[in-house]
């Protein structure tokens, strides 16, 4: 008696191992990619060639990041919309700015987090890097409506700043207005979040409970991967509601670049980052999950299925980095006076 | 000859010790007391038997106060307007507030750092302590917009928020709204900013250079001592403008309490949290120096009193305590929807 349930035992063992084994394979295949584990492999994925790291220019990209008075108002700051308490995001369906504006197309502010993993970033795919885009919100009226000569004023009256800047740059000299994107963008390009997804396609077998596994299969079979893949689980440009529209599409004016190409968002922390979609008009993730098999995979998924693949999609919440934060440098006399 | 030079010197330093051990007796006989040394003592002057402090409440006051969801619109944190960042404060000269609202009578936020050690809370004083003052903004309409309502069920709606609180608390069921403001205020009471001028008073005759003492003993001889007094350099309720009225006064509806007081600010960290007075009106600190010397004490103070005095404040830059940024938990289905 006791041998055959050890038997059995052993059975069921195997069939986990090779069950799970197959399932990290077939999620190569599909595309799907792990953070590394090794720092060093990482670090070189992360880096941009034209934005070299070093320790000065992500503390101060850090601290610029938090920094308020980048904006007109100096109110908001890149944390306002991209929290990194809240997954990144700012939890609205459309983001507010300056002077109170809601987005004028009704955008939904995506997370930072994983962002570097993007081939393109903003929903329309506007910006090749996040160098680019951080220069975009900064200048946008409806956001935090500042401007260039009103940021490198700002920067070089504040004697700290212009020094970090020497320092991370190995400059002299006035700051110019690119370095401020490029440092902030710097510090934004070590926001990754490595969750145990990542240890079990790194081959720890034991990451995922066998529910999580059920679920990635179900995501991988239903043909989700299709466009969620890569190391964000998502960052590429693609076609949007083409078999059956979004049901919310009339809210805000958005309809993608200008071949209807939206930036798919990542996966990765999505429990954290409801409202879902580019408008931010469905609130929990079964019905985004639902609506995605509709209008993307042109299937119906049951109950049952969006409920595994929602099981997967937990198990994506990724370890934040420890951020201190930051005393950030007071104004000067020579400071613009901001105007909310 | 080297006799003589070796004199004059041991003579000077004498002068200078005898010059610091007694301006330290003069400061403490005009009721200015350095933030304790000992942590043990220190963590007495700061706790409120009413609210006993412990490591979970703590970090979850903390947690609470980076909350931007504690605010109608989900845009609006404790630290947007008491910025740890900014020296406790947002350097505007009226904060801003839902709906981007002007504070209504023209407010100045004051810091938060320090603000432990004073005897009322608010401009008017109206709040006995930081755990009363911390219900106000949040459920005030200009402000955070909030409702007792809204926050009891926006905190019962989060699994983590809720277990934090009965861990903090020792407690079980549904939490109430009173133990929010408990929790920010326990940890507030915690952002206290030693400075070398404690170091001076603790006993530390270096910690000061002789210019900072000079400036001290100015501070002191010309009377901005009678209401800058106590740990926080400030915090009673004094009469404001009575000697000659302040410039700005015009400038909003504030006229202090109902006998016309004012709750006198810190010094502590004044360098980083321009602009001044209640209303925000003065930008720079010399300017802020000479007009308090004029309203309050009938003094015209000289440009050479004013530096001594500016020196010897930028000494009372504190240290802050590190604060690593929380990862807040997620909303769920059951949170009440933010409506920006």
């Amino acid at each position: 008696m006791k041998r055959i349930i050890k038997s059995v035992t052993l059975s069921v063992l195997l069939t986990t191992q090779t069950f799970a084994i197959s399932l990290i394979d077939e999620a190569k295949k599909s595309g799907l990619i792990a953070i590394p584990a090794e720092n060093k492999v990482l670090n070189k994925l992360i880096s941009n060639p034209n934005n070299y790291m070093n320790q000065a220019k992500l503390t101060l990209g850090m601290m610029l990041y938090f920094d308020p008075r980048l904006s007109k108002s100096g109110l908001i700051s890149c944390n306002t919309c991209h929290n990194l308490g809240l997954g990144g995001s700012d939890g609205m369906s459309a983001s507010v700015g300056d002077k109170w504006t809601i987005h004028p197309k009704h955008l939904n502010s995506p997370t930072v987090y994983n962002a570097v993993f993007y081939t393109r970033q903003s929903w329309d795919g506007r910006n090749p890097d996040l160098e680019d885009q951080a220069h975009g919100p900064i200048q946008a009226k409806p956001v935090m409506a500042s401007s260039k000569e009103y940021i490198t004023t700002f920067i070089n009256s504040i004697p700290e700043y212009v020094d970090r800047f020497h320092k991370a740059y190995g400059s002299t000299g006035e700051i110019p207005f690119e370095q401020v994107g490029h440092a902030i963008a710097a510090f934004e390009r070590t926001l990754v979040t490595p969750s145990r997804y990542d240890d079990f396609l790194n081959g720890n077998i034991k990451a995922l409970t066998q529910t999580e596994q059920k679920g990635l299969k179900t995501f991988i079979d239903k043909g989700c991967v299709s466009c969620h893949n890569g190391i964000a689980l998502g960052g590429t440009m693609q076609p949007f509601g083409l078999l059956t529209p979004y049901k919310h599409i009339e809210a805000g004016s958005f309809r993608g670049d200008k071949n209807g190409m939206v930036r798919v968002p990542t996966l990765r922390n999505i429990t954290e980052t409801a409202p879902y979609f580019h408008n931010g008009k469905i609130e929990v993730l079964p019905e985004a999950i639902k609506e995605m098999g509709r209008i993307q995979l042109g299937i119906e998924l049951s109950d049952d299925e969006t409920n595994q693949i929602e099981i997967f999609l937990k198990s994506l919440e990724g370890k934040k980095p420890s951020i201190v934060y930051p005393a950030l440098p007071a104004s000067t006399k020579k400071t613009p006076k901001i105007s909310p």
